[in-house]
């Protein structure tokens, strides 16, 4: 019987995090974690698999022979960038903790700007106790951009909440359920929306997306009078000069923002201190790393033992 | 054919959505609407109905030959301790207004809590960028007490975004889906729970029954080490001053609070400055007044044409 080939850990991830998961981890086959110093020169050539996030520079001509690339998140743009990746199957995270985390992100920001949570906040800070109007969530029309595992999975839960909820993607894929629109639709998707959620994928079409000019053509009929933008997907989606100026001329009424252009978000960024915006720094689908590398072994049992891998990359599209 | 009785309105409400929601209600009676100075000496005997909100203390020795009294809220606590109320139906407001948006509340702060909402506003106090360990929902059971329609529908929601919902009331009501607890089980269920939601009447059983005692028998096996306390019940069934020494002594790990024993809120309450505290001004549900009207013109249209009227208050139990 032959060796099983190890796996390349090569993940840029709070490393306690990484070692606690490792254990236990990958029990039928030896780990290389590049984080540690004494695996800097080693010879990765011959090894078959590599899970990565951000991976250093050198990994793919130090690692040859890959005959798989993991990505340890949704995105692979990280990955698709570098050079000399080989071209093997590259595998996405899609998991059922990564969605559902990212579902609970989404849900609670979109109830934020419905329930007025900055305005309640304000008053609080004056000591104002007075009930504000309040629409309710049939009342808004959430719109989701990039509606993939993880759109469907937020759109079915808003809509259990009671938000209309509608799907752009630039196929228009349909999903049961729900109005979807696709490339030449995105006027009509933009002009229903009141809450804008974007989960798009980070490739050469989607950079810069969220800008003015796409903020402008979205609906201002609902009840706050001008739309809401939300972005879990990627920062570099985002024109972050765009944001702050339709924040502050009335162009948007909220935002709340997960991913930024930089990360981690420069110092001396006005979101800091921006009410209209809620942020987290990257934490609204953290990889649960266990179940990541759950998702790695099975994905390579089912290669080794003559099966299909699943969640491919197409990298023509990019993502 | 007889002329239709008036429908009296005394709600210590928003005075121009009262206004709003009137117009275009109850088309075929006559409406006497207390806040009218012209309608303060007014006879009000033979009058069937009234709709009431913390209605004054004279309006039951003022109208004398009510038939029904519908409650503008889903609590009647208000009106039970009134003296001189008649004995005669009394009926509370049930409507998918009001379930629905008590639901959009409950959500949203189980979600604060799970996403750390308050740690990562304080990070960013202090621009930190720094990502936390993050549970998710299914790592936390929700308990909710009162498991009527509103916990119930709150329950659902819950469990759609992941959270385990174990349910308790007095009677240990059975629901489909959720494992419930009677007052023989309140040890069980508390024990069992790291989030309290409560949704419990005010009835003199329930005064003061969120107290350190039983703050002290919720889990602490959560995530977080120590249970958060929700209630958008009613202010009167806690203890605030137990709440505040829970919070600081660690006991509980955080809490929103929707409701008070003094509303408005006091301006020295220390409420106002705790962190771990979410809060707004008893706006968890707010009824939503054209609705309130036509569920009471519905009613009414039911009692007169001889079917029984619904939501009925179990007067023996205060609720």
């Amino acid at each position: 019987m032959q060796t099983k080939s190890p796996v390349i850990i090569d993940l840029k991830f709070d490393q306690e995090q990484v070692a606690a998961a490792l254990k236990g981890a990958f029990a039928d086959r030896e780990v290389i974690n590049l984080v540690h110093p004494a695996n800097r020169n080693r010879d990765l050539s011959g090894i078959d698999y590599a899970v990565v996030w951000k991976p250093g520079a050198d990994l793919f001509s130090r690692a040859k022979d890959l005959k798989v690339v993991f990505s340890g998140g949704a995105g692979v743009d990280h990955v698709l960038t570098l050079p000399g990746l080989p071209d093997v199957p590259l595998v996405r995270f899609v998991d059922e903790t990564l969605t559902t985390r990212m579902s609970e992100w989404v849900v609670m920001q979109c109830l934020l700007h419905l329930r007025q949570h900055q305005a309640y906040e304000a008053q609080r800070e004056k000591r104002i106790w007075r009930e504000l109007a309040q629409p309710e969530a049939k009342d808004l029309t959430v719109g989701i951009m990039g509606f993939g595992v993880l759109g469907q999975d937020s759109a079915r839960k808003l809509k259990t909440l009671g938000f209309n909820v509608i799907g752009w993607s630039k196929s228009g894929r349909k999903v049961e359920g729900f109005e979807t629109f696709d490339e030449a639709g995105l006027d009509a998707f933009l002009g229903r929306t009141d809450i804008l959620v974007g989960l798009l994928p980070l490739t050469p079409e989607t950079k810069g997306i969220y800008n003015t000019g796409l903020f402008t053509r979205l609906s201002r009929r609902g009840p706050f009078g001008a739309p809401v933008f939300i972005n879990a997907g990627r920062g570099g989606s985002q024109v972050e000069a765009d944001i702050v100026a339709s924040l502050n001329d009335g162009t948007l009424h909220g935002a709340s923002l997960d991913v930024f252009e930089q990360e981690p978000l420069p110092l001396e960024s006005p979101f800091w201190g921006m009410d209209k915006v809620f942020m987290t720094p990257h934490a609204s689908a953290a990889s649960d790393v266990a179940a990541l590398f759950r998702h790695v072994a099975a994905q390579i049992e089912r290669l080794e033992s003559g099966r299909p891998l699943e969640h491919l990359v197409d990298r023509s599209a990019g993502y």
